[in-house]
Parts: structure tokens; C-alpha cells; sequence
């Protein structure tokens, strides 16, 4: 196992009704005059972001409103973001949506305290400041309720990048399963994707004999496979809700990734796509997923026979490791199928003529060095010939 | 799911040489004069004191010493601990040393802020405030690094009670799992049963449909198991020793335990073993923990069915479900035998004829109700007959 920290000081606030709370915890965590962040409208509409604000009157802390995220969240709205929590001396942003609007409120809140160009953070630049954060998550999917993680597009050549730094992990995040319900099954499923994303990418290591690790995700991963059909089914149960909405903090805050290498190769690729095509990035990985993991798996064929045998229940072909490694990714792709996801580009709304521009906004865009590395090191003839398994 | 809050602000190093950065850590995490507590002299003889002085000495921070903590920690070492730290204006006290050193920390640090006696905390009363501490773990097995709770003996009367409190989990815990190398097989097999009770006692719910806690546990319970045993082959096996490590804390931190009820009867009946025999708290566990759960597997069969299947591999027995219960359960009790934990009271030094007085110290004693009450309610005829059940 390599060395690691852990550090994780989100205070997590689970079940109904606890958006109630989100005054008295921004009280707790030091907020004195709140942003509000949010996205299209559908926290007005559902009444909650009514609710988050009587309880910051009861609290009498006062707030400035900023809506209008939206999925793959935007560079500019960022930058209008910092400029109204400056002028109006804001001390913490409360961020109430998805993963969008979280990673959205993450880059204003260290932009805020950042004399230069926020972008220079999603540059490689390590956030060591930011104004604090609270959440109130809307949709199990991203994990940034509990990570120190921010994605952005670009609105200058539309390419996703990330930025990272412990000051960006929200003080408190609410997590209430019930505000998830109102989620329409396809974006349901494209969240089940993206948790089941953030752990595959945790898997897939170079790392020998980090079984705790292996497990937990394993674990995580099981936990997925059984409640995502049975909220598909049916989008009012709540124990499913629930048991998504915690497993997808649990995969994202590195309680399951800790003492080895990861990968994140996918999620590199993935962004070319909805960045380009501005579609939900759960579906991309659902697309993207089957196709790397059928490119890299010779790198270690025991690895994902592995997770075939022990999360998809394949028989393991001991005479044959290959056929048991590749029944567990047809299995992942049978899965994302069978909730509603896209299998391929057209279902996606990509185009196979834009591959060698995707590849190289991929490899080469914002400084890359020609390619891509992580489980495997990628590069272009690699990348393009993965995007051609998506065709 | 019941509705719950999880906060574990504990900074983890975990990793060879770790503990040389426990100055710095120190210092981040705001200590001007600190307490070092430890135990009957390994620390020293190792080096491991050694190495810990002139890390505090590099961030010139002053210390006073206070050794002497023995398994199972006395009250008397907490009193004295508290004077020693009021007199000397200590405002940090680092634990080097396994749970037991930890937990008296814990009860110093919480001590020091009181003006009543500290066993107050230890009857009930949740600790709301104590010095900060440190922890520099020489043992697997407590999970108090990651905990916000604390165990003590009380020498008045020999009987072990436990306190919790936010205020008292560690602000840093450093874990190298070099330092548990030199431990003997039979320590490293007591922690190891503590770890999976520790997992068993958040296992057995009454909560139904928390999946996601489930398969956490059972990951870890995998993990122990595959792990175990090649630590007690190799004690060398670093590999090993780390994956039970990091098992280890997250088995008591809380992540796997979260949104239902828990059990912790079977720590209740141990305790009053290591208590009156001043046995190993693992040890007493490896004989409690087969006979509880036979006694009281009929509660819930399927629960015990699950554990059976998923974590020691028996096949489901679907016409006599309770029938791969009893499997997991002898399951099990052969895995504690395996790594040389006693079976019975009379390897554990217990004698029969003090089950009486057993029985009333655990249901009547400090204050009980004549009952314990966990996954199932345990009248004093009940707690006899598991004390029977050790024999």
C-alpha cells in the first residue's frame, strides 16, 4: 500500500427534512452573509429553495442570490460569481443542486479569494484558499458534496477541466434522499453511472494487494447494481434513494481510494464529450466505460475478472481468465443499458467525424502532453481507436 | 434509512515514517504544550518515543510526559493525568500507543476542560468539550483513532464503561503499520476480533434495507478475513498488516454504520470478562461473540443467513435458512481458533461460578436498568444463559 493522508471534515447532514437545518449549520461553520447557487429553476419550482431561505432568516443571516447553472457548469457564470461576492463581501456559498452547481459554488469560492484568473486553478494550480462551502444536494451522481474536487467548461474552446484542493470540500453538505425523487429516470440513471464511474476509476490501479480498498468499492459497486433498477422501478422509493445517495458520497470523498493509484483516464475522455455535445456527462460514461475497459483490460485481466467474479456474480473461467474479465464488462454494459443509458455514439448525439478533433482537444488541448495517463497511458492512436469502440 | 449525521474530522497519515511527521501535525492542529501518553515501556524500547520527542522537539514544542497506561485503563492514571495537565497548562495530549492509551487520553483531554469528576462522562454524560488530541497508533484493533468514544475501567469496583463525544475524536491520527510489526501474534489476533466485533456489533440491526452499510461491512469483513491469517503467518507481511490497518479504522470511525440501529450487547458482556479477569478485550471478545449470536440468531435468521453467505462463503440453505446461520456462526468461531483466540471460558481464565456476579455487574451495575439493549433487549436470565454458552 503506498503512503496516503485522509482527510475528510465534511459534516454530513442525512435524511428528511434536513435542508431545514441549513441555516443553523451555516451559522456553525462561521457564514455571515450567504450566496445562494443554484441552477434552472427547479429548486424555486419544487419550493426548497424557499425553504433553505426561511431558515437562513431564522437565523438572520442574510444572502444574495445567484442561479442559472447549468449542466456542465460554465466558466462565465463562474466569473459573474466572483465579481458578486466581492462586491458584496461574501463570507460562504451555499450551493443547492447537483454536481454542477456544487462544482460551480467550489470555483466561485476560490475564486473569490484569488487575486488572478480563476481558470488558472482548472490550469493545474492547487487551490490552497477559498471562502467556505455548504451544500444541499439535489441529485446522487458527482460525489462534490464530499470531495475537494471542481470540474468547468470553458466557454473559450468548450473542453472541461478540473481543479482540486482541501479547501474546496464543503464544511457541510445535507443530503436528503426525498429532494432526489423529482429526478426524471434519466438523469437518475445518468447519476447511478457516474457514481459507478468514481469507483471503477478507483479500481483500476497498478497498486499490488490493497484488498480493503479493492473491497470497499466492490461493495459500493454491489450496493449500486442492486438499488439502481429498483429506483428506475420505482422513483418514490425511498430506501433505494437513500442507499444511492450516501454510496455516492462514500465513492467520491476517497474513503474508497485511499493507498494506491488510480485512474480517471475515463473521465478524460468522457469530458471531450459533453463538453463538445453538452450531454449529461453520466450518459458519456456509460458510452465511454464498456469501450476503454475493452481497450486496456489485457493491462490486467485478473483485475477485471476480478470485479466480474466478485460484483457481477460471473463464473470465473479459470482455464480462461479473458472470457470471465470480458463477461464483466458486457455485464457493466448490460447494466447501463438496462436503465435507459446510451450504448453508443448516435445514442449519445456524438459524431464519428469529429474523433480525430475530440482526441485531440483530449491529448493535446490545454497544455496536455500529447496524452493521457492513468491505468494505462493513452495516446492518440490509443484514444482515437477507443472512440472508434463507441461508434 | 434512519436519518443520521456523520463527522470525522480526523486528519489521517497513514504510511511508513508517518510518525515523524507528528510535530508538524501538532503544531497544524494548534498545540503550544503538549501531554505525551503511552504505555508500560514498548514505545520507549522501540525507539518509537524516541522518535516522536525530536519530531515535537523540530517545531520546538515543550511536552511533559505521563507513561504507564495499562490494558484496559485505569481510572487512577486518568486522575492523574488531568492534575498533571491542569497544573502544567497543557493545551494538546498525543496517545503513542493502541486503544487503550487512546482512550485514556481521551479521558484526560475530556477531564481537563470539567470541573466535575471525569467519570461523570463515564456514566452517561456526553462530552462536549476536551483539549485536542493526537493519536500515534501501535496497534490495530480499538478503532478509538478514529472513534469519538472512549472506554475506562473504574478501579472502584473494576467495571468498564464507555463515554463519547464529538470533542474527543482525534484532530490527527498518524498510522504506520511498520509499528505494528513487532507486536505478538496473540495482541495482533486480539485485534483483529476486536476490528470484525466491531464490525459484527454494527452489523446486527434492526434497520431494515440499508444495503449500502451491509456491503461496507461485509467488505471489511472480507477484508479481515483474507488478511488475518497472513498476518498471524508472516507478522512481516507489511502489505497485510497495512490492509487491517485502515480496516481497522474505518470499522469504528462510524462510515459503516451509518442510517440504523446497532447492536454493541456483545461489548457490553465482554466488557464485564476484561473487566473482573483482566483478560484482552479481543480475547474475551473471540469467546462472547460465537456464544451471543447463537443465543440470539433466532431474532433474525435471515440477518445471520446474509453474514453467512456473502462473508464466509456457505451456500444458502433455502429450505433451512437457519441452518447457513449456525454455518456462519461456527464460521466464524473457527476463525477467532484459527488465529489462536480461546474458545471457551476456561481458555480465557473465566471461571462458571462467577456468572452471578457477572450477570448483576453488567445489568444492575453503575446504574443500569437490569437489562441491556441492543438488537435484541438482554434480561439477566438471558445474559446468564450466553455466560453458559462460553463454557
Amino acid at each position: 500500500m503506498e503512503n496516503f493522508t485522509f482527510y475528510s471534515p465534511t459534516f454530513f447532514s442525512f435524511g428528511k427534512g434536513m435542508e431545514n437545518e441549513a441555516g443553523k449549520l451555516a451559522k456553525r461553520f462561521g457564514a455571515t452573509k450567504i450566496l445562494i447557487h443554484y441552477g434552472c429553476g427547479s429548486v424555486v419550482r419544487s419550493g426548497l429553495l424557499d425553504r433553505v431561505k426561511k431558515s437562513l432568516d431564522e437565523e438572520n443571516l442574510p444572502f444574495v442570490e445567484l442561479g442559472g447553472v447549468q449542466p456542465n457548469p460554465r466558466s462565465g457564470l463562474v466569473y459573474k460569481g466572483i465579481d458578486l461576492c466581492k462586491k458584496e463581501n461574501i463570507d460562504f456559498v451555499l450551493a443547492v443542486g447537483g454536481g454542477s452547481v456544487i462544482d460551480s459554488a467550489k470555483a466561485i469560492a476560490a475564486g473569490t479569494c484569488y487575486d488572478g484568473d480563476f481558470w488558472d486553478f482548472y490550469s493545474g494550480k492547487y487551490i490552497e484558499e477559498a471562502i467556505p462551502i455548504g451544500t444541499i444536494l439535489t441529485i446522487a451522481a458527482a460525489g462534490s458534496e464530499g470531495s475537494p474536487d471542481s470540474v468547468i467548461t470553458n466557454e473559450d474552446g468548450m473542453y472541461k477541466r478540473g481543479a482540486s484542493g482541501d479547501a474546496i470540500r464543503p464544511k457541510f453538505s445535507i443530503l436528503n434522499p426525498e429532494l432526489t425523487q423529482t429526478l426524471p429516470p434519466y438523469q437518475t440513471a445518468c447519476g447511478i453511472t457516474d457514481i459507478m464511474a468514481h469507483l471503477y476509476e478507483r479500481y483500476l490501479t497498478n497498486t499490488k494487494e490493497v484488498e480493503v480498498t479493492d473491497r470497499l468499492i466492490e461493495a459500493l459497486l454491489l450496493t449500486m447494481i442492486h438499488e439502481g433498477p429498483r429506483v428506475i422501478e420505482d422513483p418514490n422509493n425511498y430506501e433505494a434513494r437513500a442507499n444511492i445517495m450516501w454510496a455516492g458520497m462514500m465513492a467520491h470523498n476517497n474513503s474508497v481510494g485511499v493507498g494506491r493509484s488510480q485512474d480517471w483516464n475515463s473521465h478524460d475522455i468522457e469530458h471531450e464529450l459533453s463538453a463538445k455535445y453538452d450531454c449529461a456527462h453520466g450518459a458519456g460514461l456509460a458510452v465511454t466505460l464498456p469501450a476503454i475497459f475493452t481497450y486496456v483490460m489485457k493491462h490486467d485481466v485478473m483485475r477485471f475478472a476480478k470485479v466480474a467474479t466478485r460484483v457481477w456474480g460471473c463464473q470465473m473461467d479459470f482455464d480462461n481468465p479473458e472470457a470471465t474479465a470480458k463477461a464483466g464488462i458486457e455485464a457493466l454494459r448490460n447494466f447501463y443499458i438496462s436503465i435507459g443509458m446510451p450504448k453508443n455514439f448516435d445514442e449519445l448525439g456524438a459524431k464519428k467525424e469529429d474523433i480525430p478533433q475530440l482526441v485531440d482537444t483530449l491529448c493535446d488541448g490545454n497544455g496536455r502532453p500529447g496524452y493521457i495517463n492513468g491505468f494505462v497511458k493513452l495516446d492518440k492512436n490509443d484514444c482515437t481507436k477507443i472512440y472508434e469502440l463507441m461508434i
